[in-house]
């Protein structure tokens, strides 16, 4: 499966081979195995595709062993509006499908549909110092703007390494504010190991150290892309209509130099739109360069706008599609929990058995043996 | 069922009465259901044994809809040795069953055979506020005594409310040292009825306001008995044999008075045996002084030392026997778990369904309703 996975040539896949080989060092004996997770936001935005889930879609087609979740039980972390948990959960599967997250390759899954999650979280709960909780990042900076914190915000690193390694994941494709809550789950897969015998594997994380990843803000080149931005014309979401998406890149802030060139550093605006081009397309940034010579930056945002357009266009008949079946999606998801299960089910009775929470169930396969014997 | 209940007329009855008629004044149409929990620490002492077991088997037999959990979740907050942990949770099953808890007349079960609890236990930590946490009793008291504090410590009272929740439990016979945490239960359950509907009845402690309960360390009658006592003369175990039982108890610590007069305050030791005595036969502390009349407090001890080894004697047999039975023990625990597990499962499914959790089965149930339609 290695092998071929880095046959391909795309930059998201060269570094991936590296951190493959970094993992066959450690441990040789685990397979190779992919976990991700994405909160129900309900849409998502062009940074977010290229940003991630397009890097799913491309580990899957690379015919590597991917489970992808749908992650309700962190969106709870905060409050939500039911309905709009229910109603975004359902546009995030369509969406996922739309991008080209396939069923029959990829398990495609909704974290509270499996109940391990939840189990194993809560020992590993109890493997954790509080300490180690306290000192996150991100706990540090999300918490800080709360008056009152709920306990889910402190907690939920905690979470996501059981969602890990209820997977036995050896690799995690993560942004890299998320790195220390993956060395989280390496400590605690670790502290596991050490106390009640090799059980996990160890997690690497597939960054991409290709800055062309971070799609920026349409309106301040300098801030990375985001739904929540106050001016829509910041963000362009999957499910724009053509004529907006058009309008948003036409409106783009740019420079007031005329040509086209790559240069994130002085001329960010532009090189946004270029990694954009480019990530659609397919093309370098120096191919694009190289065909634009000659257009103004006005003009070159009508090629930006065409190529993404014609690269959202089926994305977004899909999600339209797909949100018209809900019975599909609910299908799909049923049995992406159902196969996710298998695997967690299996984890979870080789912990407990571990832990020593089987007392009862070791007795059952005592009285089981013995029937057997005696037939 | 109520009215079976209190017909009895042991103090502890009339005192669940008491709650009873406060619980219907608040919620009249909640079903009285009792939930207890007891963590796997393996053999109890005679305190445990009086001060609570012997107590949830009055509510069972008093025809009350009790569900008790040997909760080895909560035993994991703190390290635990594997096999340990293991062994203590069958002879926890087996010590209930020969303390007399029924599997006809009460579910008894493995809370981690039970994988809502986890489940309810995020849901619920997502709505706990950290402060809400830090600011209890036993966390400041367990935690204080720690360099490193695990995680499971701060978060298991939010385990605790799911455990009662989960099974809609209107009332639980606590200990004093537990009042805190059911506060807390009560709380979750009226924010979540607040933010999402009537789902969970308030929940009322039964506590015994009757000091005999709380028996004594034999070495030193004013601490609480405790397993855990550097004297093991301080502790009678069920387990003890008839020897130890009549060795400890002569050994008791008294005092320099030889008349047997019950008064805790200034004779604690000599209050101390007639509680036990008392608890164990039935008859009162002033009727045991009656009877104990003439007798000087060392004749005295022979006595209470007879009616303990009369009173443990089937106990202590039936804890072998179960023991020797792992089979029969893993199936009444089995069918626990599965009792238990379709409440637990009937609950949860409410729980998602108004947390917006379940937009995928409610696409599946529309489509089976259509099915159905169609047929």
């Amino acid at each position: 499966m290695n092998r071929r996975f880095i046959c391909c040539t795309s930059k998201l896949l060269q570094f991936t081979h590296r951190n493959a080989s970094t993992q066959s060092q450690g441990s040789p004996s685990w397979p190779r195995k992919i976990f991700s997770g994405v909160q129900p936001t309900g849409a998502l935005h062009i940074g977010n595709y290229l940003g991630a889930i397009k890097r799913w879609v491309d580990l899957q087609n690379a015919g590597e062993d991917v489970t992808y979740c749908i992650v309700d039980l962190h969106s709870i972390t905060l409050p939500q509006d039911p309905e709009v948990l229910r109603q975004n959960s359902l546009q995030m599967a369509a969406t996922l499908l739309a991008c080209g997250i396939d069923p029959s390759k990829a398990t495609l899954f909704l974290q509270s549909g499996v109940p391990q999650h939840a189990e194993l979280s809560w020992i590993l709960g109890c493997m954790t110092t509080m300490a180690r909780l306290t000192h996150l990042a991100q706990y540090k900076e999300k918490s800080g703007k709360l008056k009152e914190v709920p306990l889910g915000l402190y907690i939920y690193p905690v979470l996501q390494a059981a969602d890990i390694m209820l997977y036995k994941a050896t690799h995690v494709p993560v942004g890299e504010d998320q790195i220390q809550h993956l060395q989280m789950a390496q400590s605690l897969a670790r502290a596991f190991n050490n106390r009640f015998g090799t059980t996990f594997p160890s997690c690497h994380p597939i960054i991409s150290d290709d800055t062309s990843c971070r799609v920026k803000s349409l309106r301040d080149p300098t801030k990375k892309m985001s739904k929540s931005d106050p001016d829509p014309k910041a963000c362009i979401m999957l499910t724009d209509s053509p004529k907006a998406i058009i309008e948003k890149l036409k409106k783009s802030v740019t420079d007031f130099t005329s040509e086209v060139t790559f240069d994130p550093e002085s001329r960010p605006g532009v090189a946004n739109l270029i990694t954009i081009h480019s990530l659609v397309s397919g093309s370098t940034p120096q191919q694009i360069c190289e065909a634009a010579k000659g257009l103004n930056t006005g003009q070159y945002k009508q090629h930006v706008a065409d190529a993404v357009v014609e690269h959202l266009n089926p994305i977004r008949d899909n999600i339209e599609r797909y949100m018209a079946d809900p019975d599909y999606l609910a299908g799909v998801i049923e049995e992406g929990c159902e196969r996710a299960k298998a695997i967690a089910e299996k984890t979870l009775i080789e912990v407990k058995d571990k832990v020593g929470m089987n007392g009862f169930s070791l007795a059952r396969t005592q009285r089981l043996l013995n029937e057997m014997k005696g037939k």
